[in-house]
């Protein structure tokens, strides 16, 4: 059985995988900095090396920010695209770091063994599944069973800028059937899963002013109005007594769960207390007649990211401030319009400031929730792949976040994408000591190989 | 006329008494800062030699912060203390002044003559306006009219720690028939004010963890409840929709106007319009059915000085965060317990949160408000002298503010303490270019000789 030699090889060739992984981590491609632009060169020129080492023909591709990685392999099957990325975010705290994050290392914890560094996780750890199951096909068989191209960015980190205009600007290039992304999780450590609703988001930072400097709030409290005050009101007023957001129009465009979804999420086990539990909470916020899986995968959110005005250091300094100022993002669903929302946001606080006091406005560029069409017949191999690799069946879920790219693929070049990940909730993403479970690493390498040979049929 | 020769000696003075207030203010004497601690020695020096010049026995007295100090000279009539501070606010954000904040300078602005320097109205410039007048009146008389004990502290803009010990410990030194506080203002520049009426003040700081870390406001927004949301709610219920404050017995021993006071304050021409309008205000905040007046001077406040959480750097970031923190004080008045109303609060908070969050509060230490008698005859002494001194007849005032030393001449010495200043409302105390008008300064000497002068009788 030609998948047996190759599940095989990736058994024994793991050592050496995981090797190749820890050189790669050691590169500090940290994109949000200009301080480590250099170091970006440096993984995407790795990645190059890499690919062409087992016969991608790959390049290098120059953008504004860093560069792309475009490699292609021709196969007999059909033709997928792999995106990943291999830029990291940054280090900070750094001292709440167990060790040099750029210095990754194997470490037993009580729950496994693990792979410790940044970006181990998110997203070369992810991101080496994908090209390790290649490698190990290749070595078997002399060929890969589909054409691949491979399409690697390095801007994930700091909202991907030249990600839109590259793919525009070669869609020829990057045209395949089908889309793989390797950037997301398990739905917990037996089940895995494949995404097919991910939320959209738009943003909006919003500063009001009343006084013209700040006071004395001796002087003038009690007669002046207070930013602040003010503030509180209007994000109090955001949500309704039963969670819902009152932004006019605000859910136009939300859709309701097909009974078919809604089946599928009811048979999942996901055991709600335990998730709050996790995090130190124990009761449920959000809309109140519904599910806590549609709260987190199929409602949209109104939340404040970012408050703040006054006095804010030790001590005390009576201050009645001029200005209050909020950060705030909305997860959207369905076919919700991101400005849609972020101009009823502001013409609820433009209509609920007092008469006398501004407000000033910084768009975020915001995406719409994307939706896959489980119809393309990859879905349903990927889905028996997944679930021949792992104890449970692979489950198609949502996805609270936003992960723009999958809708890019869609708009940009007609493709439907397949977000299948490894990762694990407690892997500490964008936190200090993050981690990749080595049987993160392993059983997702298996699994592509299983993909590929069930895609190739 | 005895009177009349003091007040030419005033006036033909003025041009010295005004480069010994700048000789003051070349002295950096910030009392928050230990880097200026030999400063505050060095005014507290100044002081010593300067009340020396005139015949008053003056001393320093050390204290565990910045000195004392003290001085009695005698004569005839009733036995008054005057207080003043001797230390300045910090001059941050430096950027801002126009000049050397401790190389002060006369200017010349549109609306006349002003003293330009840190301290030059708080409260060095109003201090040595009464110093001044004692001066004055012992080079034309040989003495002074009235009997002084003259008590200048060094840490009024650091919260005054020695103070209270201070005058516990010297008490019997200390004692007199009343007190006289210059370190306040006009009512307007053509009407001086007696103020009969402080406000106390309370404070409290309040954080709220919901969540043990901070989340991703994709993976968690919509089921996990924001703090940001959750203490926003906090603060808009602090006030229903007439103004009033919702604090369970907030408003216990808060008392009406008495009929007389009421009707003085009718009198006065207080153009809340304008007020508003100097801070770019047009609409009025605070209890619904309550005039301007009453809003600054006789009701109670709770005001959000100062509101943060979650992210508040550039660019946006989806973080759902743990906790939110804010800081309050309350103005108090009548028979309000500073106690009382910060135990309300703390109820409130925990009473409101969710039941799985936690709410950790630093107290402030408070003071209740302040109320003269004005039944001594020394103000209605006060009051005519300044009628006889200004273009307009003295008011009696409130303030809005919280001077806690009226409160401690009466609880400690059991002197009632009359507050009378020179001040403006543009002077720009505790701000970049601070300023004391020459009129303010003149006109302020002149008023405590009338005032010696009216109480010696």
């Amino acid at each position: 059985m030609s998948l047996d030699d190759v599940l095989s090889k990736i058994d024994s060739d793991l050592d050496a995988a995981t090797d190749r992984l820890l050189e790669l981590l050691r590169i500090p491609s940290v994109s949000t900095d200009p301080a480590y632009a250099a170091h970006c060169q440096e993984a995407a020129d790795w990645l190059v090396r890499d690919l062409a080492s087992f016969g991608v023909r790959a390049e290098k591709h120059d953008t504004p920010g860093h560069p792309m990685v475009v490699g292609h392999v021709e196969g007999d099957g059909p033709h997928v695209l792999f995106y990943g990325h291999y830029d990291v975010q940054p280090v900070d705290p750094i001292e709440l770091w167990d060790r040099d994050p750029f210095d990754p290392a194997l470490e037993e914890t009580p729950s496994g063994k693990v792979i410790r560094g940044r970006g181990a996780s998110d997203d070369k750890g992810q991101l080496m599944t994908f090209v390790e199951a290649c490698r190990a096909w290749k070595a078997v068989h002399g060929s890969l069973p589909c054409r691949i191209t491979f399409f690697f960015e390095g801007e994930e980190e700091s909202g991907s800028p030249s990600l839109v205009p590259y793919m525009q600007e070669h869609a020829e290039a990057l045209k395949a059937d089908i889309a793989l992304i390797c950037d997301t999780g398990l739905f917990e450590s037996k089940t895995p899963a494949i995404i097919t609703m991910l939320r959209g988001l738009a943003g909006a930072e919003v500063t009001i002013t009343g006084p013209d400097r700040d006071l004395h709030s001796g002087m003038y409290g009690g007669l002046v109005r207070n930013p602040l005050h003010v503030m509180s009101g209007l994000i109090a007023g955001l949500h309704d007594e039963t969670g819902r957001v009152t932004l006019e129009g605000f859910y136009d465009g939300v859709e309701e769960l097909s009974s078919e979804v809604r089946a599928q999420w009811q048979a999942l086990s996901f055991d709600h207390q335990s998730f709050l539990a996790d995090v130190g909470q124990s009761q449920q916020g959000g809309e109140a007649d519904r599910t806590p899986l549609e709260k987190l995968w199929s409602r949209p959110t109104c939340e404040v990211n970012g408050l703040w005005g006054g006095y804010t250091g030790d001590g005390a300094k009576t201050v009645l401030p001029s200005k209050a100022h909020a950060k705030l993002t909305f997860r959207l669903v369905g076919q919700q319009d991101p400005e849609q929302v972020v101009e009823a946001f502001k013409a609820y606080v433009k209509e609920n400031v007092p008469s006398d006091y501004t407000a000033e406005f910084i768009g975020e560029k915001g995406a719409p929730a994307s939706q896959m069409s489980t119809d393309h017949p990859a879905f349903e191999q990927a889905r028996k792949a997944l679930s021949d690799e792992w104890p449970e069946p692979a489950a198609y879920i949502g996805c609270g976040g936003s992960i723009p790219i999958a809708g890019f693929f869609k708009d940009i070049l007609g493709m439907d994408a397949m977000l299948i990940g490894f990762g694990k909730d407690d892997d500490q993403i964008h936190s200090p000591n993050e981690k990749y479970d080595v049987e993160s690493f392993h059983k997702g390498i298996r699994s592509w190989a299983r993909i590929l040979d069930e895609m190739a049929g």
